[in-house]
C-alpha cells in the first residue's frame, strides 16, 4: 500500500550477507526462518497478529528496479558485477510462507510466520517483514485492549495522526486500530485508503475564532423535511437559551454563557444541522458549553433535526459526563424532548487503557472515547520485539542458543503449525 | 518526500470546520496560529526542532487533486457544491510561515512556527504540520541526547527500522536521528533518499547458517595490492587460530572455537576483505567469537587487509568490551601487529541513553554504539505534545484559557520572534 515499501527498505547487512552467501555459493541453500516474539506487550497475555497482508503484498511485488540496483552498487562498491546481476534476477517465486491468519490472537514463542526459501532471498525479507509486522501487531493489540476495557457498546474513535511516527505511522495506526476493534478514525487519508469510517467535527480554535453572534450573516435554516424555513435561526437559539436559563429544574446552575462559543455552535449547526456535535470545554463545560449546546440542539429540534452530542476534551471526565447527562435528562423532562437525555457524550483527553478503566470504576456517562497519543504510540510499550530466526538450513536444524534462558526458543516442524498461504 | 503526505492526510474535523467557516463567510478571515509544545521530552531541558523542511515542501505543493475532492464529497455528503469548488481552488500562496531554523534547540511555550493566512486554509495545515513536526522533533531530540551521553568521539549508528512505526516511521527515524547527531543508519532506503551513510555487516543467522569450513569452496584471496594470491585462505585462518591458541599471553583463555562461526567469519572476510566486521556473540564471545575473529583478522593482515572490528549484541557489554580490548592488545604485542589493539568494538543490544550512561560509569571499551528500538520509538517518552493554537483572528487576540494553569500560554507578537521564510 505504501509506495515507500520497496526491497531497499531494509538493513544494509541483508545485502552484505546476501553477497557473502553468493560469494560462498551458498545463496541458494534452502533456509527456514521463524518470525515470532518472546513476550506479549503491555504485560498482557495475548497479542493480535497484524501486518500479514502487507507482507504478502511485499513478496508478491518483490523485484529490484534498475535504479535500486545502481544505488546498491554505490553502497557496496567492492561487490562483483555478477552479484548485482543475481539481485536483478530474483523475485519471491521460490519462497514459501506459512502463517497464522491475520487478526488471530497469538502467543509468545509460537511462529506467526514461517518463511522458507533460498537463504539470500529470505534474509532480504527479514527487515521489511519485521517492519510490517512489529508495529502493526503492537497497535492492533493495543486497540483490542482498549476495546476490552471500554466494553462492546462504546464507540471507539482513533484520533492519533498528529502524534504518530510521521505520516505513515499515522496511516498504519488508523488501519490497525480499526482491525483491533475501533469504530472509526479522524484520519481522512486512512479512511480513503482502507474504507475506515471517518469522524470529526471541530476544535477549540473553531470556537475561539468567533467573536459573537453578530458575525453570523446567513441566519436562515430550512427544516429537515424541507417543509418550512426559519429565517433567523440565531434568534431561535437565543430564545431557547433564555428558556433554559429560566427553567426551574436548571435554575442557578449557570448564568451568562460565552457568546463567542454560542456563535461558533450556531454557525456549526447551520453548516451541519444533521450532525451537530459540539466541543463544550473551550470556556466552562457546565456554565457555558453544555447550556449553549442545548440551546442550539433545541433550536435544531424545532426544525426537525436531532443533535448528535457533545465532546469533552479536558477536566474530570467522570464528573463532567455525569453532570452533563443530568443536564440532558433535565432538558428532556423540562421541555418534553423525547430521547434528549440520551444525547451522545464523547470524551477525548489523553485517554488510555488505564484512564478508561479508572473511569469505569468511578462511574461515568461517556458513550464514545476518542483516543490518540496513547493508542498510536503504544506509549505503555512502544515496541513489540518480533524476531526473525534461522531455524533450518538444507534440512539441518540451526538455532542460536542464547546464554539468556528466557530467550531460548524451540522450533517445531512446519507441517503441524500453520496453514500455507 | 513521502508520497503519502497529501492534503487528505489530516483529521476530518479540519474539513468540517472549513465548511462551517465557508458557510459563515468567515473562511477568508485572517488568522494566526502558533505551533509550540508545553514541555521538553525525556524530562529534559531542551528540544531540537525537526520537520520544518517537510512542512515547507507540503505547503509549496498544497493543492487538491480531483479524486481527492471526489472522496471528500462522499465523506461530507451534506456540504454544498460551492464548498468543493472553493477547496479545489485553494493553495498556500496566501499563507505566511515564520519559523525558527530547523535543527535549533527550542524551548517550551515558545512558538516553533507561526502560521498566518485565511483561517480555513491554515486550519487544514494543522494536522499535517503536527504530524510532520511532532515525531521529527522528538526523535531528533532523542538522538541528540544519545550523542550528548555517548560523547563526540563515539560512532553512533541507528538500527531501528524493524521496530519503528511501520515503513515511514523507520525512514523518518533514520533521517532525524542523523540530524540529531548520529553518524550512520542501517536503513538502505533512508540512505538513498537522504544521503545518510549506511552501515551493516551480518546477523546471527549468517553465523548459524554455516555448518563448517568444508562448506567454503572458493578459498582463494588476492592480496590488497594485487601483488600475490593466497590459494587457500581457509588454511591460513586455521594456522592463525593454532598460533593464537598457542600464544603464551593468551594461553588457557579458550580452547576449541566454534567451527560454524569460524566458517562464517572466513566466508564473510572472503567477500569483504576490506571491511571485515564480525558479530562475535552467536556462541561465546571470549571463548569462540573473539579468537575466531582474530584468526581471520590476522590472516587478512597477512594479505595486506586491515580488519574493521567486532560487534557485541548481548551480555555484559562493559565487561566483554574490556576483555575483548585486552585480547586485541595481547594479539598486537604477541604478533607485532601495530594498531591491532585499537580494532573497533561496536555494541548493539537494546541500548539507550541510560544504558550508555551506565556503561560510561562502569568503564568500557566500546567505540561504536548501534541503537534501535529505544531511539526510534522514543521509548522513554513516545510522543511530543506539539499543539497548534489560534492566537489571533482579524487582528483580535484569541486564546483558549485553560483551567489548568500549566497549559496557559502567552503569545508574543510575531515580529520579534522569528524569521519569515
Amino acid at each position: 500500500t505504501n509506495p515507500m515499501v520497496t526491497p531497499l527498505l531494509t538493513d544494509l547487512y541483508q545485502f552484505s550477507m546476501a553477497y557473502a552467501y553468493w560469494k560462498a555459493g551458498k545463496h541458494l541453500d534452502r533456509a527456514v526462518f521463524d518470525l515470532y516474539f518472546r513476550k506479549s506487550p503491555f504485560a498482557g497475555e495475548f497479542t493480535v497478529f497484524g501486518g500479514l497482508e502487507e507482507c504478502i503484498r511485499f513478496i508478491a511485488n518483490f523485484k529490484f528496479k534498475e535504479e535500486e540496483i545502481n544505488f546498491l552498487r554505490t553502497a557496496l562498491p567492492t561487490c562483483e558485477d555478477g552479484f548485482f546481476e543475481y539481485l536483478s534476477s530474483i523475485d519471491c517465486s521460490d519462497v514459501e510462507v506459512y502463517a497464522i491468519p491475520e487478526g488471530s490472537a497469538v502467543f509468545p514463542k509460537v511462529p506467526l510466520m514461517i518463511i522458507e526459501g533460498p537463504v539470500a532471498v529470505v534474509q532480504l525479507l527479514e527487515t521489511p517483514f519485521l517492519s510490517l509486522v512489529n508495529y502493526a501487531s503492537l497497535v492492533t493489540t493495543n486497540a483490542a485492549r482498549h476495546r476490552l476495557v471500554a466494553g462492546k457498546p462504546k464507540n471507539l474513535l482513533e484520533f492519533g495522526l498528529r502524534r504518530a511516527q510521521g505520516p505513515d505511522g499515522g496511516i498504519s495506526a488508523s488501519r490497525y486500530s480499526y482491525m483491533g476493534g475501533f469504530d472509526a478514525t479522524s484520519n481522512v487519508a486512512a479512511g480513503r485508503l482502507f474504507g475506515i469510517p471517518i469522524r470529526g467535527t471541530h476544535s477549540h480554535a473553531f470556537v475561539s475564532s468567533f467573536l459573537g453572534l453578530d458575525e453570523i450573516i446567513d441566519k436562515a435554516l430550512s427544516s429537515s423535511d424541507g417543509s418550512n424555513k426559519c429565517e433567523d435561526f440565531v434568534s431561535l437559539v437565543e430564545n431557547w437559551l433564555v428558556k433554559i436559563q429560566g427553567a426551574s429544574s436548571l435554575r442557578g446552575s449557570f448564568g451568562e454563557t460565552n457568546q463567542s462559543e454560542l456563535a461558533a455552535f450556531t454557525s456549526y449547526a447551520l453548516a451541519f444541522p444533521n450532525s451537530f456535535l459540539a466541543l463544550v470545554d473551550t470556556y466552562d463545560v457546565m456554565r457555558s458549553g453544555v447550556p449553549n449546546f442545548c440551546a442550539v440542539a433545541l433550536a435544531l429540534n424545532d426544525m426537525g433535526y436531532k443533535a448528535v452530542g457533545i465532546r469533552l476534551d479536558s477536566g474530570d471526565l467522570a464528573y463532567l459526563s455525569i453532570e452533563t447527562r443530568k443536564f440532558f435528562c433535565a432538558i428532556e423532562k423540562e421541555f418534553g424532548v423525547v430521547g434528549f437525555g440520551k444525547t451522545n457524550i464523547t470524551a477525548s483527553n489523553d485517554l488510555n487503557e488505564e484512564t478508561i478503566d479508572a473511569l469505569n470504576k468511578q462511574g461515568h456517562e461517556v458513550d464514545s472515547f476518542g483516543i490518540g497519543t496513547y493508542l498510536v504510540t503504544c506509549y505503555a510499550q512502544a515496541a513489540l520485539g518480533c524476531v526473525f530466526k534461522l531455524v533450518e538450513i538444507n534440512k539441518q536444524p540451526r538455532i542460536k542458543l542464547s546464554e539468556d534462558v528466557t530467550k531460548v526458543y524451540m522450533s517445531v516442524p512446519i507441517s503441524i503449525q500453520s496453514e500455507k498461504i
